[in-house]
């Protein structure tokens, strides 16, 4: 017998991606477009159905021939009914039932999952987090996100929520949340934190690489700006960079304290910081979690980079 | 076949309770007696020992005849190694086996847990908790402990540290906490943390209630009396619980967010709050935490009290 294969679905706000994937985590074929989100639903879905089309064909496979399809797409999901609720970054989608109208169109069933939870599964099979319990993933990019699991499995809770990391509260009277709450942790140590934070730098006139760069346009200021910046040795962005961070690992504390985790795995675009991250993440967990949980956890990078999203779907559908 | 009956064994730094019980929890026969504990870890067994005894022979059974025998002790408590570590309570105690030295005096296996995690597994098998999943308990008196129970099991992390809620840090430059740090859950929320807050006020002659009584000795003030104030309709009192409660209640609407509870259920002391502990505690929960987590859970008090030490310990010998 062949060994089973699995097509992994990866709905993004901006790209979609598809791979064909064995049980060992390697991909076989893959195919990758822009999200048509302009066009609303169901041309979403069409250009979903033909990369997956596409990924399937040049592995020279037929969709009836694979043992499983796995399908992740931005949260909020309401997990019971399988539906995407109403995610950010795609206007216009309310309790769209994603996988029943792309499985109409390929005539298979899909599982579906919320990216971050199907990035820390695929984490867990087969990157950073392999084979670890209690497994904690945070996804630190635009906003912040995470997924707890146990034995290999996803800690859904009641409602399915459960792994809400970015909205611990971690400052009262802290900066405003897009949840509606201050200080969350995604308000201060998210892309959009640091980008806002040195936004009012440039703007207050702090003297900075970044006042140099951006004063005349201070709405111009990204992260990454902020990240290169610190690189080059610009003492404000440090103290940037170095402030979210400092939460960050507060809020990695915590969880370490709450959850003993054999692992803490971070992924997302502000991972690319690589020490600048880990060091002081890890230094705020020896400094404030149970010390017996703070010397029994090991805190990584994230290892699957952008493959982590269809990955994580094929590793739910097996 | 008669019914199987368990023995409960609560080892606290005052006071030690022991019970027969039956498999729904109901108490056949009970016997308590203090706590010798400067009289070393021998007399502590030995009292231990004497009034589990009389519990057994109060039920006219004998030892022999029970399914099990569980014992809850104060934590830390190494979970692998089966040992008692240190616990504040109990002066002189370092990584006792306790459940081997008091197995060999009552010549039987016994099971070993730490007093908070088996009060969480009473409430979730016979209280407050019943067959709810997730379950997260915290107990509130003089320090915050607490448990995280999925499908009636103890969450407890690679070390057996998970469900450390005491210690999530919620205020950066808070209050010194115990064990260190600032401004944890602990520090802002116990039945310490009211005491010395109130203390600080009468020092700083704040005109309250608790002034004119403590005036000449400030270091006598407690939680309760800070309690009992409030409940006279003193505004100083009123204001130092409710910063406390509003802070508790910000602890557990992280909890909430990241576990997505079915139920958080709140023993200890400070549970006879009442509805001064519940009301602030749930508009946190409905202000701060995931909204549908939040619209999902119910927040309740434990509903053993003190019997929630041997309840547990004959559940985890269930």
């Amino acid at each position: 017998m062949a060994e089973p294969l699995y097509l992994g679905i990866d709905l993004g706000g901006t790209k979609i991606a598809t791979a064909v994937v064995s049980r060992g985590g390697e991909i076989l074929a893959q195919a990758r477009g822009p999200t048509p989100a302009r066009h609303g639903v169901h041309a979403v879905v069409r250009a979903m159905a033909a990369l997956a089309t596409e990924a399937v064909n040049e592995a020279a496979l037929d969709l009836r021939s694979l043992a499983g399809v796995g399908l992740g797409a931005p949260g909020p999901i309401d997990a019971e009914a399988g539906l995407v609720v109403s995610p950010p970054n795609l206007p216009g989608w309310r309790n769209v039932d994603l996988a029943e109208l792309l499985g109409e169109m390929l005539h298979t069933r899909l599982v579906l999952g919320n990216d971050a939870n199907l990035a820390a599964l695929a984490e867990h099979r087969f990157g950073a987090g392999r084979g670890c319990s209690p497994l904690v993933y945070l996804t630190v990019s635009t906003g912040i996100g995470g997924a707890i699991l146990l034995d290999g499995k996803l800690l859904s809770g009641v409602r399915g929520t459960a792994g809400e990391v970015g909205h611990m509260v971690l400052l009262p009277q802290g900066p405003l949340c897009g949840c509606g709450n201050r200080g969350c942790l995604e308000a201060l140590a998210s892309g959009t934190a640091i980008a806002r934070q040195a936004r009012e730098s440039v703007r207050r006139g702090v003297p900075s690489a970044l006042a140099e760069r951006f004063a005349s346009q201070p709405e111009l200021v990204t992260a990454a700006s902020v990240a290169e910046a610190a690189r080059g040795g610009d003492l404000e962005a440090l103290i940037i960079l170095r402030t979210a961070m400092d939460h960050l690992g507060r809020g990695v504390a915590n969880l370490v304290s709450l959850l003993n985790p054999e692992r803490v795995v971070i992924g997302g675009g502000l991972a690319s910081l690589g020490p600048d991250l880990l060091e002081p993440v890890t230094a705020a967990v020896h400094r404030l979690a149970n010390p017996v949980a703070a010397s029994s956890v090991s805190i990584l990078l994230a290892e699957l980079g952008p493959d982590a999203g269809v990955l994580g779907a094929a590793a739910a559908a097996m």
